[in-house]
This record gives C-alpha cells, sequence and structure tokens, in this order.
C-alpha cells in the first residue's frame, strides 16, 4: 500500500514526522511504500544521503513547496494553497495514486482537504472523525469530535455505524456498546436533534445501542462507542487533554511539596502511565467516512506518533474498514428523517 | 436570614443531610435560621430530642410527607407531588418565606421546581446553573451546567453577565475574563449560536471578553468565566468527574503494582488534593436568575459539602448578588437578536 505523509505538518515538523516515517519502515511489509510530501529539498537534506539509499525502494518523495500554517483559515488555506502539502497529499488520494493519507498539520485544513478532494464512501452523508480514549476500563471510541457541528439525526446514526466497525475490526471488541451523549440516563433527556437520533439508531437492530450516556460514562466502562456532534465532541476532546494535564500539575506540585524524594519515586510511574493511556498510542484519530485512509495527528506529534499513525492506518486497510463501512451501509434500511 | 434545607433529598439523606445543617449553625448569625423541610416525624426522631432542644431558636422544621425519587421525570414529580420536600421548599421561597433553598435531591426536580415557583430576576430571560471548578491556576466559573439546553444569544450574554458578577462578589476576582466555549480560538468558529452570542457579548464594553475557549482552557488559566449551554456544560461537568475519579483509580493500580509502601506514602496526598480541589468544597452549583437564592448539591452530597453550600448561600445572599445581576441588567442596552 502506499502511505502519504505531510512531511511539514505539525509543531515538529519535518524532523520528527521524518523520524517517525523512518521508524516505520521495519514493520511495514515489502510492498508497502512511504510517500513524503512536501518542501523536496528540505526532505532530501534532513533525510540526508545515507537514508534516501537505504530505504529507496520504500520512500517516495513529492514535492510541495507551499506550507499551510497551523493557524490559517483551514478551506481558504485549502483553496489558495494548491502547492501545500496538505494540498497535494489529498489530491494524490483523490487520484487515487495515495490508499493512506497522514498529516499533523492544521487539521480544519486537512479534513477539509479530505471532505473537499476524496469522495464520500457511497451511501455516507456526512464523514466524522474518530478518536480513542484509552480507559482504565478499555478503549472507548467518540465520533465525532469536530468535522461537522451541525448534525443531523443520520449523521449520528452513521457516526454508530462507522465507529462501530471501528471498534470491532481495529480495537477488537466483538458487538461495541454504543452510547449517544446527552445529559441524563432516561430517554427523555437530551436535546431535539439526540432525541431524534437516539430513535433513529435504536431502530436498527444490529445495533448493540445502550441509549443516552453521560460524560461520566466514557470512563466507567459503559460504553465501547460515544456517538456525538462535532461540537460537543471537540470540546470534550480538548477538555479531557487540559484537564489530564492540569490534574498530572496538581499531583506533581503536591508531590514535591511533601517530599522530593517521593516526588522522584512518582516519576517513572506517572512516566509509565503516560505511556499507557497516551491516546498518541493509536497514532491519531481517522476520519471515517471518506474513500481512503485518512488520519489526523496531534500538532504536537513526535516521531512515535506518526509510526503509530502509519502502524494504525496500515491496520485499517488492511481490515478492509471502508468496505465493511460501506457493506453496512449498503444493507441498512434506516433512513434519513424528513425535517421540516 | 432564612435558609431551607431539603431533608430528604440526596444519597445520604436525611442523615448526613442533618448533620451538615447542624454543622453549620454554629458559622451562623444569630439571626438566621435553618427551615428543614422534609418528613417531620422522621427529622425529629433523627436530630434527637438533645439538639431539637439545644437548637430551638435556630431550627425550624416544615412537614412535606412526600418525597421526589432521583430518577422521577422532574416536571410531572414537581407537578403530582405537591407535598414533597422540593415542592413545599420552592413554594417557601416563592411566597416569601425563605431567603435560600438548597436540595442534593433530585436535580430536574429542584431546578424546575425553582424556575415554575419562584419567578426570574427581572428583565433575566432564563436562569442558568453556574458550577465553580477550583483548578490549578484558580476558581473557573461556568454557566449554564444543565438548566438549558436550547440557549439563545441573549441567554448566552445573561450567563456571562450573572457568570462575572458571581466571579467578582463570590470568588474575589477582580474584572473576570470570560469566554465562551467553542471548538477552536479563531473568530469563525463555533456554531451559528455560538457566533451571535459571541458578538452580543462583544457589544458590552463592559464585559472583559476573550472570545473563544476551547476545552482545555478551562484548566490553562485562560478565563475565570466559561458560557455554554447547558447541553456542553454537562456534559462538560460530568466528564469532568468521571475523568478525575478515572484517573486516580490509574494512579492507584499503577502505584499499588510498584509498591506497597510507595502506595500508602501517596494516599494522603491524594487525599489532601482531593480536598483542595474538590468542588464540593463551594457546597454545590448556584441556579443564577431566579427570585432568590437557590443552591443544587451533588445526589452524594456529605455533611461537609452540606454546610459549605449553607455557608456559600449566605455569601450570596449577603453579597447581594441579586441586586447586583438586577442592577447590570437594568443598565444594559444589550437586548435579544431578533431571529427569524
Amino acid at each position: 500500500m502506499r502511505i502519504a505523509i505531510d512531511a511539514m505538518g505539525g509543531d515538529h515538523a519535518p524532523d520528527e514526522i521524518l523520524e517517525g516515517a523512518i521508524e516505520s519502515i521495519k514493520q511495514l511489509d515489502k510492498d508497502d511504500s512511504l510517500i513524503l510530501v512536501g518542501q523536496a529539498e528540505v526532505i532530501e537534506s534532513k533525510l540526508g544521503a545515507k537514508n534516501l539509499k537505504k530505504y529507496a525502494e520504500s520512500l517516495k518523495i513529492v514535492n510541495a513547496p507551499e506550507i499551510i500554517d497551523m493557524d490559517e483559515a483551514p478551506i481558504e488555506a485549502i483553496r489558495k494553497k494548491r502547492h501545500s502539502s496538505i494540498s497535494v497529499m489529498v489530491k494524490l488520494a483523490a487520484d487515487g495514486q495515495a490508499d493512506i493519507v497522514i498529516s499533523a498539520g492544521n487539521t480544519g485544513a486537512f479534513v477539509a482537504g479530505c471532505q473537499m478532494r476524496m469522495r464520500n464512501i457511497e451511501g455516507l452523508n456526512r464523514p466524522g472523525i474518530a478518536v480513542v480514549f484509552p480507559t482504565f476500563e478499555g478503549p472507548v471510541t467518540m465520533c465525532d469530535v469536530g468535522a461537522n457541528i451541525a448534525c443531523k439525526p443520520i449523521n449520528f446514526y452513521q457516526y454508530a455505524l462507522m465507529a462501530s466497525v471501528y471498534s470491532k475490526h481495529i480495537l477488537g471488541i466483538d458487538n461495541p456498546r454504543i452510547g449517544i451523549m446527552s445529559i441524563g440516563e432516561e430517554d427523555a433527556k437530551g436535546n431535539e436533534i439526540v432525541k431524534k437520533a437516539r430513535e433513529l439508531i435504536k431502530s436498527d437492530p444490529k445495533m448493540n445501542f445502550i441509549g443516552n450516556i453521560e460524560g461520566s460514562d466514557i470512563f466507567k466502562g459503559k460504553c465501547d462507542v460515544a456517538i456525538c456532534d462535532g461540537f460537543v465532541g471537540n470540546v470534550v476532546l480538548k477538555l479531557t487533554e487540559g484537564l489530564v494535564d492540569g490534574l498530572f500539575k496538581v499531583i506533581k506540585h503536591e508531590i514535591m511539596q511533601e517530599s522530593m524524594r517521593l516526588a522522584l519515586k512518582f516519576k517513572p510511574i506517572m512516566m509509565r502511565m503516560y505511556q499507557k493511556y497516551d491516546y498518541n498510542e493509536y497514532g491519531g484519530a481517522v476520519l471515517l467516512g471518506v474513500n481512503g485512509t485518512a488520519m489526523i495527528c496531534h500538532g504536537s506529534s513526535k516521531s512515535r506518533t506518526i509510526k503509530n499513525a502509519i502502524l494504525t492506518c496500515k491496520e485499517f486497510y488492511n481490515q478492509k474498514i471502508n468496505e465493511k463501512i460501506k457493506d453496512y451501509l449498503s444493507t441498512t434500511t434506516v433512513k434519513e428523517i424528513d425535517e421540516q
């Protein structure tokens, strides 16, 4: 398979991106290839002649002279910067020249680029971003975390469909329990869209739907898949990041006040925990619903994250997740509700 | 002042509720009185003759034979159970016989009861629930966390107004920085309602408005007040609870795997942290915007929380927060946007 990587995207690009790509090579198959997209001269000089020669068969460089900055307005950037690494990369995918696209750059631009250039899977209305939360009780897949902030009931249903396929075949969870984010467990709770979405999901007997879940349930092992609109999902994702960081800051402060020796003993445990429950373990978030495999990595991604992203995408591709989603979509009788 | 407490509401009612009430008495003023609302016989027998005699001047019992269960449908419960502790209590406030109402019972029923029986502050469209997050960088007041899931722009503006008055006069934060929860820092980010709300808040030069904030910013010391609709706020509140619990579970597990001795050393630090950053410190969440002082306590509240709730409410009343909100509302020129 052909894996295209945005070499210029992210806070630590291009160094960490290239390092992650190189690290992944030994875990790839013989007929896999990496396409490094970005400023060719920069990439070549960073890789060095030795690497270029050593991995000549696995590496291809595609020149893209422009860079989309992290804080540029997404859609405008995609339209204007046609020679940026993101634009060139999504075009490769659209033209059937790349099977997988990965970027740690401007998330909005990357998602917009994928949506504008790669088509949706047949029968799918709107793509959604799925992120995996590694909790004490097991991994929870949440969709959508930012692609679609104006969700219709059918979008929720399709997010449930896609995320459960992902949960089953990538995370190995048999018959994943699907919950919809709301503000109380009872059926009567939630806004109108959520209530309609719930009815739609309920009407599909193939889904293991458990109904409403609350914010706390994500970490209580109550569900394997959590469905929400992109606004709520994005707040949840960012809040989780901020809260975990904030809490570790508090713990560090308190332990250091107690005793420096205790702090030193606690440090390796904290590091281990960080690794174990780090969602970078999965590389990033997948944009479910586009024709192809697209993974959004965090802007702060280092080489390990990029390597993991490549390996997760390879699994996504090998497991034919998109084929499975397409099959499910073609057989379901659940259709969009007419909205006045 | 007259402080009415729902003696029957909460997982640990009536014992912990009554204990908290008794504990608060020594910090109250001479002319303050506690009104314990609930099944009179039960309250009397739990308090015992000794307490009843000792605190005869500070305690009053109002009989309310019915109980609204924690999982009853709120509005129906309020309508049907007119002799429940919640119904009787909010009626006392509506009739001017109680200045403060506090309940750890069914949140939905209590909020619905307050909204149905006590009127809104003059000029206020919809009440909102404000909760204080004690973060490493200082307390952050978030409003709304569940009273209003279908917010109009004017509601967001008024939540900003009320929460900043609260932040200033209860938490002592001068000129609090107000942010609106969205999914990116740039002005263009957010859904339509949030964008309109932002314009409305911006149009008031008296507000220290910093624009969009993301989920992570709450714990980064970026704002003192965070505004959102009740759906998003409720998800945030519950997620925070669940994540903190989940994270401490992980830490405990990892430390115990390392060494039992280390775990024992870490325990008191964890307990201290729990106390320091426990939002029960503030007693509960205030329902801002109703005529009177209403505080919603967590269902799991123990005596300490109830005592803190009583003291926070006393401060709210003494600081004349509602008068200050009313004054602000009467002078602002910001009005509702006409919506097609």
